[in-house]
């Protein structure tokens, strides 16, 4: 797709990823709610298949290409949900998927992108290293590259969460998201801004990844350097295709501290009983860190993963 | 109510209680089979109020009392969920709880049952002193006990989960849940007996607390002495009509170490990104503890709850 998604095409892309995504719940917590000062509806992306929202953009963007190109394989980088959500994708449609992971990724994500049966590199940790060695295998392997946000298909799939969350629930007064690359969050301002115009978007982030926050603010963007978070997912920066989407339509993005993704985060597990990653939190945070602004709002919230490694994990 | 509950008993709890309780999901996981060799069905009473099937018994319990003593208050003994189960039912028909509680309760517990208003009691953490302490609580305010188990209202209550499950799925081969006092596993036999005399129920159970194993075996009562498992919600023993109930029906009870119950745990909050207490995980441990056996069986399966400190927590 050479173009910004149009309503049509998100709706096209709903059809076509459909018979391989979870309609995820939406739920609600009393006591979150309390807290807050505002009805947040919680879109459950958490329980979705490979355990996070990135499994609809990689379909739609793999199911997109011409049959010849699905055939030869597709290839990318990544050490998080893309990776996984590629390889299952690969699995589904009967292709091979070419990933180049860091060698520092969890086992568990490594273990997980090979059960699907995909093909792995690895590689050093930079950036610089994992670009080269992408590269290399794309010219070797004449895999298509499926770029994990920088691409309209993958936003035309991930704004299907917000589409069915807008189904759900149709009187929002504002949907908020987490951004780190913005694939999430470009498809949530367009499936806001076609379904429901009145509403606002607004984007939590966390302080020491905050890419986005500043190239809004400098109106160009600015990446982040050495990003520095808990939240895992949401260390990559804006492209050109989702700075361009998010410029026009984001109302506001919020910075967060790692503390308060964490006491946001534990919150959820303790009082909803469901689990959730740091960077799914971070909209969260950003609701509780502002009290009263958001009094009387009802806000849908995108829980956009559940893949925690448990066995770094301590609260206290 | 002086005899065991019947069918008609249990859908006169299940209206009594309607209200008051979420009627909770089931939930199934792609790989959980996969790896168990059989479908299970899970029924998600973690995410029941105060995020266990306790509320069910309690509120069948004390709406089952005269208007006179409802309004005198209610009382207990309980480190746990049942503490918190009583305060909230409590709080919702307009009576005080009085709830006697060790002092070595966990603070998170104490704190929920403060903030349902109940009145408490802090005692030794011995059976003994939390008997005496309940006596003398009893006697001075007049209030009326509600044991946690011991009770036929209790079993009715706790019954309305099976009753659930059932109606959601209803071509089970086994019923399977944890046991402790024996108020769910009971109701359990009960729902089945009546609803689907086909099925088997089978409890799993702490191998540091199998008094009900043991019990079952011998052919009378015989209470755990020092009862010693992570289960924290499965230290107390069977009582009289817990175990006449479970005597007669049930088919089989099979014991887990503290390793298998933290392993089915674990998979259960990776797999299914839902919080599960120890407890709770005990009858998944039984399955995955006897691979083969229940090959192709369609097991309906009750995670009893999501009560867990997470403080203390830390898998590896």
């Amino acid at each position: 797709m050479e173009n910004i998604p149009t309503l049509e095409h998100i709706r096209a892309a709903h059809e076509r990823i459909r018979p391989f995504i979870h309609r995820t719940p939406v739920m609600s917590s009393e006591l979150i709610n309390a807290q807050a000062g505002c009805s947040i509806y919680f879109k459950c992306e958490n329980f979705q298949k490979t355990g996070a929202f990135k499994i609809r953009g990689a379909h739609n963007a793999v199911l997109s290409l011409p049959a010849t190109k699905i055939s030869k394989g597709v290839g990318t980088h990544s050490s998080g949900n893309h990776a996984q959500a590629l390889a299952k994708v690969a699995a589904n449609v009967g292709c091979k998927a070419h990933i180049v992971m860091p060698e520092s990724s969890p086992e568990v994500k490594i273990n997980a992108v090979k059960d699907y049966g995909a093909e792995i590199y690895f590689c050093a940790s930079t950036q610089q290293a994992r670009e080269e060695t992408l590269r290399s295998v794309l010219r070797d392997t004449g895999v298509t590259l499926i770029h994990p946000y920088d691409d309209y298909n993958i936003i035309a799939g991930q704004a299907t969460v917000a589409v069915e969350l807008i189904e759900e629930v149709p009187d929002l007064n504002i949907l908020m998201v987490p951004v780190g690359g913005g694939g999430l969050l470009s498809g949530t301002c367009l499936a806001a801004a076609y379904l429901l115009p009145e509403a606002i978007v607004i984007a939590g982030e966390p302080e020491g990844a905050d890419d986005a926050f500043r190239s809004l603010q400098m109106g160009m963007i600015h990446p982040s350097i050495e990003p520095n978070t808990i939240a895992d997912g949401l260390l990559t920066s804006l492209s050109e295709k989702t700075f361009g989407i998010i410029q026009n339509h984001v109302h506001e993005i919020i910075t967060v501290s790692d503390m308060e993704i964490i006491r946001a985060m534990r919150l959820v597990w303790e009082r909803m009983k469901i689990l959730i990653e740091p960077s799914a939190a971070v909209p969260l945070a950003a609701v509780l860190k502002r009290p009263g602004e958001f009094s009387g709002k009802r806000i849908g919230l995108i829980l956009s993963g559940g893949n925690v490694d448990l066995g770094k994990f301590k609260f206290d």
